[in-house]
């Protein structure tokens, strides 16, 4: 029987961790450093001929060296005789570029998705992907697994009353808020942003009842946190108590913490698919973990199980 | 009649300046930089539809970013319908990590090739790769230029005396050195690094005649400049009378600048193949530009004619 093993990279050692004990193995002996010159170095430090690999790593900020570093990786795999190479990428890169929105633009998310499989990955384990439609920009075998049902347990057990509502920050993202929203028991509204004329500030609408509710916002990922703080005021002014934010992927550039700081946002729970360096771990960031999850999920894949229970359900 | 175009990217700004006067054309409108996030945003800022287009770019550190900017830069050119996307590249980054060294080891230089290709590059153009070899990772055509006949140029007119003696500071670079050789007619010297015993210091051991000589190194790049100043040094204590040294590529990375301040070495002569913070513009290096020898290989290539010219005989 071909043996399960789990490497490393640098992007969130943490979370690699975890999900290693959620599959109960140890972490693959490796070293991923650079030379003088700042070129990525891999040594991959015992063999692998033969053996299922999983390589975890997110390709969040640094993304050009977490991305290289995965390339290299699985390059290195692929020539060490790794019988299959199996990416788990709890946070995927580039993935806004996943279409021309102007002439002459990149589609980076497919570029990134090329390059994955000419490096020579055989299977994607993604998480909570900006747009699904990235499945497709892969020939090879791709599993695609929520947050929601993880942010759910958290609300289940904290800060959930009778009164919540869930609230989509925008229309992109109903689908998700509905999910939700069904493991919550709760009704969904969603915030209609509206620009009059060109160069006249957004109008933020609310299609649904908020009055009086708690209510729940929820995005796939928070970056500057300019739509999710203005769309908590907004709550607020359109009488909800008070407001909750979640996302799956706390990318959190720029100004996001200050903003989120400043917002009338109680608490942000999002996963640790992103590690949150120490300044980001403020009090009002939450971090739940997809360690469980998607070991779980490696689990499945190595017995040949479908994925899928994992994401139909809640997940325990 | 298609156009020829060229597009610089961030690497290595000036150097494109100069290929695209000695072109005579403009360097295309394009915008390349940043996402609050640290992605990269790319925006072809003209029509290319139907053009030769030619990229300027060193993947120079930081080696990933220069490397992804060029890699999303040829994507968005292909979906912008280039009739060729021809890849300058001055520096090729990776090029030391061109074979397994050891077991399970990457080979980086060929994964940076397929995804060139893979990305929709349809011919490289590039400068005194580490290995010849690396001509042999792509299979689109590849033009292969030396930067010798540039720094020979710059010999012949500056601190050359009947009694120079060229000098390769190992065994690798013999080739390289006659080549220089030839064009001063000047004898050569080769620095044979000898480890007695594992963990004794190396024996620099010269071979060929230095005493009352002017030597003149010449390596392909310097990166920490350990090889070239103990090189130097062991010259100056085997009799030579002063010791200069060449390289194209001016990686000098880490220590480099203060070994070579304190090496016995007089001046170091680079090309601008790579681009050099003002700290690294001290007085002992200076730079010949391989700017005209570039532009005019890609007027040759653009008029189907043969380059070899260009580097068989010196460059004026
Ligand atoms: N890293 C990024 N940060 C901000 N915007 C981006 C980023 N990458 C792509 N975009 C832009 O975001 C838009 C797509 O975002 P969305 O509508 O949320 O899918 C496109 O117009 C992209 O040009
Ligand atoms: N960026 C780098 N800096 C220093 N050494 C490197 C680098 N990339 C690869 N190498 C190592 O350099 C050796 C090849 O160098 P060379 O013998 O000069 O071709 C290999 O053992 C590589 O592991």
């Amino acid at each position: 029987d071909p043996k399960l093993k789990i490497f490393a990279l640098n992007s969130n050692k943490p979370l690699a961790e975890k999900i290693a004990d959620a599959v109960g193995v140890k972490l693959g002996k490796t070293s991923v450093d650079r030379f003088s010159d700042g070129e990525i170095r891999i040594n991959i430090e015992e063999s692998i001929r033969g053996d299922q690999v999983y390589i975890i790593q997110s390709t969040s900020a640094p993304v050009n060296d977490n991305l290289m570093e995965l390339l290299i990786m699985i390059d290195a795999l692929r020539r060490a005789s790794a019988k299959t190479i199996n990416v788990v990428i709890p946070y995927y890169g580039y993935a806004r570029q996943d279409r021309k929105a102007r002439s002459r633009e990149p589609i980076t998310a497919k570029l990134v998705a090329n390059m994955l499989e000419t490096a020579g990955a055989t299977r994607i384990l993604a998480l909570d992907l900006h747009a699904a439609q990235i499945q497709g920009f892969f020939d090879i075998p791709l599993d695609h697994l929520m947050g929601a049902p993880l942010l759910a347990d958290y609300f289940l057990t904290h800060h959930l009353d009778e009164n919540a509502v869930v609230v989509s920050p925008d229309h992109g993202g109903v689908t998700r808020a509905r999910k939700l929203a069904e493991f919550l028991k709760a009704p969904i509204a969603i915030i209609d942003k509206r620009r009059p004329r060109a160069n006249v500030a957004e109008v933020m609408n609310i299609i649904g009842d908020v009055k009086g509710k708690r209510a729940i916002m929820i995005d796939d990922m928070i970056d500057t946190a300019g739509t999710i703080t203005l769309g908590a005021q907004a709550l607020v002014d359109a009488g909800a108590t008070d407001v909750y934010a979640s996302c799956t992927h706390p990318v959190l550039s720029g100004p996001a913490i200050e903003r989120i700081e400043k917002s009338p946002i109680k608490k942000l729970i999002v996963t640790d698919s992103i590690a949150l360096p120490a300044e980001k771990q403020i009090d009002k960031i939450e971090q739940v973990s997809v360690g469980q999850l998607m070991g779980q999920a490696i689990k499945f894949i190595h017995e040949n199980k479908p994925v899928s229970p994992l994401f139909k359900n809640r997940f325990h």
